[in-house]
């Protein structure tokens, strides 16, 4: 059967989006093709709207519609305390739980050589130079236990350690909630090299 | 926090489709941002091209670039056999097991009176010509099992019931692979009620 090329384009276009399969693609289609075309169109624009008016900000690299970004325009947060993550995404995460007041800076990437990223793809000078023109007393690395994670906060935390700055990662154990029986070895085994004093 | 209102549009756009949740269009609005421009305005431009292009078949209600569609326009199909469905996504269903040979209607709703949605809503006028125009021998209901199928089956059939058309439905029972451990007691008891011999 020859399905209408048009409908096929959109399908391929939900396509290549992250987490969207054949089925979800096919149901995203039909939707759009089936509802109002108003909101149809609507969702374009709002994509090309979006796009257009979204850029990094030059002074921590998150992505925002304007540079500096509202996080590092904030008179409210303190110039010394640093926090690093990986994505922008990852700053809406923390900024859920509410009770940081520091400044944040996005790497963009995990330090990985076999995919040819190493510390200027990670923006690393960029930050170096943050660091010693903000004065930062405590960097906190807060990214993925992942082994392209480890690498990256072995990484920074080897260049930029100093006796006038602490540096510190997010704890890793077992997740609030979490049971033993359903963890796996290395997170058991972690949470007991990092056991806690009651 | 004040969430960037470019990428809150954007979120939102996607929330509205179907089957996308807030989590999974915060992973949508952030991959386009953080992704090639190019990528993102190609999306955008595809679901425009796409509306655009496409619009109800005027012999089936189904959607399509063309009217008449690829189905009433095909040469091999037989005008006697009449498959009628509620929407354009079942014919691309149906097509899949691709040993029908008939020609297609497209209802567009499904009888509910609760929702006002009566014989005209589902083009009823429409097909009660189609059949007699075409001579239709079988007309088969390729409709949901629901409440609301079921009463769409049964008006349709009371109405263009006569002795020159046999109308026929998809069989209900046990889905193949399935175990009657798992099954609800409707579908048991439907099973049981529409036992076939061996």
């Amino acid at each position: 059967m020859k399905i209408d090329e048009h409908l096929e384009n959109l399908k391929n276009g939900f396509k290549k989006l992250p987490g969207i399969g054949s089925k979800t693609a096919d149901r995203l289609a039909f939707h759009l093709i089936s509802g109002k075309k108003q909101e149809a169109f609507d969702l374009a624009e709002t994509i090309k709207n979006s796009i257009n008016s979204i850029r990094k900000c030059d002074v921590c690299n998150m992505l925002s519609a304007n540079s500096p970004c509202q996080f590092c325009t904030d008179q409210d947060r303190q110039d010394d305390l640093l926090c690093v993550v990986e994505r922008t995404q990852d700053i809406y995460l923390l900024e859920k739980i509410n009770n940081f007041k520091g400044r944040y800076f996005v790497l963009g990437h995990l330090i990985s050589p076999i995919d040819g990223i190493g510390p200027r793809e990670i923006n690393f000078p960029h930050l170096e130079s943050l660091v010693s023109e903000r004065g930062v007393k405590e960097m906190i690395l807060a990214i993925n236990p992942s082994s392209e994670g480890e690498s990256t906060m072995s990484f920074i935390s080897e260049k930029l350690q100093n006796d006038e700055m602490k540096i510190t990662r997010l704890a890793t154990g077992l997740p609030i909630g979490g049971n033993i029986e359903f963890t796996t070895t290395k997170t058991l085994q972690n949470a007991f090299d990092h056991r806690q004093k009651i």
